[in-house]
């Protein structure tokens, strides 16, 4: 069975469109013939969603290409004027923005400081508006159509409320993010989460393209699941899917400020990493008491120096984590495992190599054998990047409504 | 993005015709118009979908009802006489034999024991054959077309294949089961495991049904989990995923035949619960040496008579189980948890109570405002009916090609 079956006919419409334009995306200059080879979708099915995207500037005709004694077969490609994207990444210290093409070629960015105490919604608001204005001014987009800005928020979000229910880091409750940020932001404004974000780029542009089942673990001050089933963001009943971060490693372990104990993110988040260096070496150099980052850099230079005290750090966060993997991939059973945020990409491939060792010890054969466990080759911020696509999506699935006309 | 952008009009039309034989089944009796009012598919689609299953002969036209003032409408309803299902539940006890209709409703059902000793996979092709043989001649079948036969067996399947790729407690590996089952019967062999069965049985018969995202937790001498995303079983990247009873709950706990420790499996499995009262009271009258059914059944009858030992083995089988269901709620926010099997059977409410108790001081409060957590109300085996309800899928899926029509 596939999951359509609860579908209507106008979902399915909404996702090949999707589909559609994720191959042209990939392929630069297509034509409606290989799209249809590619996709499995009829040729008429291909005609027609590429009419519509058309029609709403997303793509244009760029010619012709032969086809050995047929017709010419016409070519489209992304239409580079046709819009411009935001994708913003708020974080707890930072408000990163990006501005992309609708073909999401990165086109500007603009990165504001968050000072710790500088957590109050108006504040973070604030920033984010002077953000997006900014990236606006530097990219030159003033005259063109801006399609839509994704905002990934950390914690639980109700997109469609455009809410952020649940901000643990900043005790936010229930604030009306969207509703804030439309007095200085017009423009459709599309709210999710970083752990979304991040799957979502990777499905599109990263190592989950042409993949099923992809599962991406942003490791960062918070640690978290983002989870593709069958090709697809996969959200849960309530959008709240993906904690992996709050599930019990070690009954009875490290108390989490979630109110639980053992939780995988007290043994691999960046607080847990620094309190195994404190464990180790509590006059350690590396560790800069309050400063998760500058450790964070000290253990990965450390590493690098052949410091044993770092080599131990390293060894006794893949101990923990490559369990945690092995228990994702036993339950999930993915293609590709992906580690995403400043953490992985810090730590790289010595953590990698060691997190693989752990994780084919821990994970049974079967699930393993079909595994592949990698560093996010994105460059640039793959929330920035994931969110702009969750809003593309947005524009995508409102053409032939109204909404999609009220911004032009 | 719905994830049929993936999938091809044939894999859409096939998953409309599980959706809308499910509604026909649910509603007994109904009429074209009203399948498409509650899919949400067009009426040219249902009427064209009920005209191949009509063709079938698995519906038949049983009337007409006003439409106050329209044309008077048609009505459906599942053909009795259009053929039969088996169902086959293999376990390491047991050999569990059902014959359905093709409303999967009960016509009759067999029971060959299997001692410990007979596994070998000759012996127990011969009890599958003989179960499959006295089943039908028990429902008088024998001149009604037989649509084929769903099988469960324990452990790792490759159901395209045919192959039990390994059951861990039999020490099977590769053996070719489809292939020396068809020298015996001559219907199609559709090859399946426990997990996926029973989130299957769920889905169209029991918590399942009308739901998106259900999770089947089967409890048993082993643990697992079947897995059900956007209303269809989810199956992973190469059918391994809901390995739920091997992801580790203790980090260096107790020692799994996986090879593994603290796996979820050592503490809440019936030889994990066995060892909860050998080490509450090594002494107790409860503790049958070998027997994992008699304890399991004293420990019940101990909670029933207020016997403060089996309430504590209760108790701390709970903290376990509790814990690695929230770590599931955490990780895929389903909208329901369903305990099955054996074990779920007979520890029953005085369980189910205490499990909700531990899942909610460990779930996180969004996901855990979502979950409904319930023991399985499916009368009967619900892996023989969810092995039925596969070979039911299988055929569905054959109209229309060759296939469906060999077994004619």
């Amino acid at each position: 069975m596939v999951p359509i079956a609860r579908g209507t006919s106008r979902d399915i419409r909404v996702a090949n469109r999707f589909e559609v334009l994720r191959h042209i995306i990939a392929g630069s200059t297509v034509s409606r013939q290989r799209i249809a080879a590619e996709t499995g979708l009829s040729l008429a099915t291909v005609s027609n969603l590429i009419g519509e995207l058309l029609e709403a500037d997303v793509l244009v005709e760029v010619g012709f290409e032969d086809s050995s004694g047929g017709r010419p077969r016409g070519l489209v490609s992304v239409n580079p004027a046709g819009g411009v994207l935001v994708g913003v990444d708020v974080a707890e210290t930072y408000v990163h923005v990006e501005l992309f093409d609708t073909a999401l070629s990165l086109l500007a960015s603009v990165e504001e400081e968050l000072h710790p105490e500088e957590n109050r919604p108006a504040q973070v608001v604030g920033h984010i508006v002077s953000g997006v204005r900014a990236v606006l001014a530097r990219g030159g987009a003033a005259p063109r159509r801006i399609l839509g800005a994704g905002i990934s928020v950390p914690g639980q979000v109700d997109r469609g409320g455009g809410v952020s229910v649940f901000a643990p880091n900043w005790n936010w409750h229930d604030i009306p993010l969207r509703g804030l940020l439309a007095d200085g932001l017009s423009m459709p404004l599309y709210l999710d989460n970083p752990l979304r974000a991040a799957v979502v780029a990777e499905l599109w542009f990263g190592a989950g393209r042409g993949r099923e089942d992809v599962i991406v673990l942003n490791l960062g001050t918070g640690v978290g699941a983002g989870l593709a089933f069958r090709g697809s963001l996969y959200r849960g009943a309530t959008n709240s899917a993906g904690e992996w971060g709050h599930t019990t490693l070690v009954l009875d372990g490290r108390p989490c400020h979630c109110g639980g104990r053992g939780c995988v993110e007290t043994y691999v988040g960046a607080p847990g990493i620094m309190q195994h260096l404190r464990e180790l070496d509590p006059d350690s150099p590396m560790l800069r008491a309050g400063d998760q980052t500058a450790t964070i850099d000290a253990l990965a230079a450390g590493v690098r120096a052949g410091d044993p005290v770092a080599a131990k750090v390293i060894g006794e966060t893949a101990r923990y984590l490559g369990v945690a993997i092995a228990n994702v991939i036993n339950l999930a059973n993915p293609e590709a495992i992906v580690l995403s945020s400043w953490v992985a990409a810090r730590l790289g491939e010595p953590l990698l190599d060691e997190v693989r060792a752990v994780v084919s010890r821990h994970a049974l054969r079967h699930p393993l054998a079909a595994i592949d466990i990698t560093l996010s080759e994105l460059v640039g911020d793959p929330v920035s990047l994931g969110a702009a696509t969750l809003a593309l999506e947005g524009f995508l699935s409102a053409i032939g409504t109204r909404a999609a006309h009220l911004h032009r």
